[in-house]
């Protein structure tokens, strides 16, 4: 989708303020040059004081960001660089790692038989041309989609406890390795479970360049 | 989601009737370990006999297992065949493969802005385990994914033409490749659009290993 505007980004200096190495994989299928500067920002707001999860992680997105924007400011600035912050959550509730077996045990059987919306706050910072106080417009966006687990026993969850892969997972599961066999049905783009709304960045994105 | 059932699989000779690496790959990250072996069945059915895609799948995938099936009887013979078959359609009509750029340019065109469906059918051949004439137990199921494309303009189809993609797909696109991005939003199984719904596929696997 991004073919029309690939040469325009070729001169373009463009950091992907994530550690996610699945976030650089997609990002790298489909073209995009960029390097890697991982956000110091710590994720500890209390996340009782947002309203809802999509509050949460557009917040938490735009500061990951802007943490990153802050160090690099000045000479050999990037032109672009995008930020994301993704979140599990069973209503209003966000489902973070598991602490231990028994925590991962209880969050997917939460999940069990249910449809529970993975959120990405996405955040696009470009360098302004003109002289401003602001090295950087910013642009912002969110995705959801819902994901509806198969009923699972407790069989099947010790099971997949036991591969390991829920430990170091939001919500317990990876769709994108064995958690994708739980996963009976998504609604939205698969890519946002993953952690990077493709389809809505690429679209953001060529609006930006088709200027 | 196997895992309950993965020790009872060890010392089985599981084959997979087919050759395409995406289903290979899918089958293989989740544990399980099986053979190869591409059915040779030419999928030349007249589609217009077909009252429906599901049925035109579903009779293909059968035919595709069977002569693999066929072909292995006899002393060694495999204890599980795994078969398959995906189409894309548009309404009730089955997207091929575009044969030139101009008719992948049709095809993407047809689905820019719209919903189609992507259909599977699944066949798994179980060895009977009595004298019986028919050395294999059949198990035939389908799933059906609904995929949404994004508004797509001209150049945008032009773009992804040109990167060579379209060519060898059905209905001109690879979700898990460059044509993620094109897509908006799916209903259904992801994997299933890659070409094997893998939860659908572990629910009726399990079943048949609990007995």
């Amino acid at each position: 989708m991004l073919q029309p505007i690939l040469h325009k980004l070729h001169n373009q200096r463009i950091v992907l303020a994530s550690g996610s190495p699945r976030r650089q994989e997609i990002l790298r299928n489909i073209g995009l040059k960029f390097e890697v500067i991982t956000s110091k920002f710590e994720e500890n707001f209390d996340k009782s004081l947002f309203s809802s999860p999509v509050d949460y992680v557009n917040e938490t997105a735009k500061e990951k960001t802007l943490e990153v924007a802050n160090r690099l400011q000045g000479p050999g600035c990037p032109d672009i660089i995008i930020g994301a912050d993704t979140v599990v959550s069973l209503g209003e509730k966000i489902l973070e790692k598991p602490q231990d077996k028994n925590d991962a045990f209880t969050m997917l059987s939460s999940l069990s038989g249910k449809s529970h919306t993975v959120y990405t706050g996405m955040v696009i910072l470009t360098k302004t041309d003109k002289q401003s106080k602001h090295p950087f417009d910013i642009l912002q966006f969110h995705e959801a989609t819902d994901v509806v687990f198969g009923e699972l026993t407790p069989e099947i969850i010790h099971g997949y406890i036991e591969t390991g892969e829920p430990m170091d997972k939001a919500g317990g599961y990876g769709i994108q390795a064995l958690g994708g066999t739980l996963v009976q049905e998504i609604r939205g783009d698969y890519y946002n479970v993953v952690g990077f709304p493709l389809h809505h960045f690429c679209k953001q994105f060529l609006k930006l360049y088709a200027k």
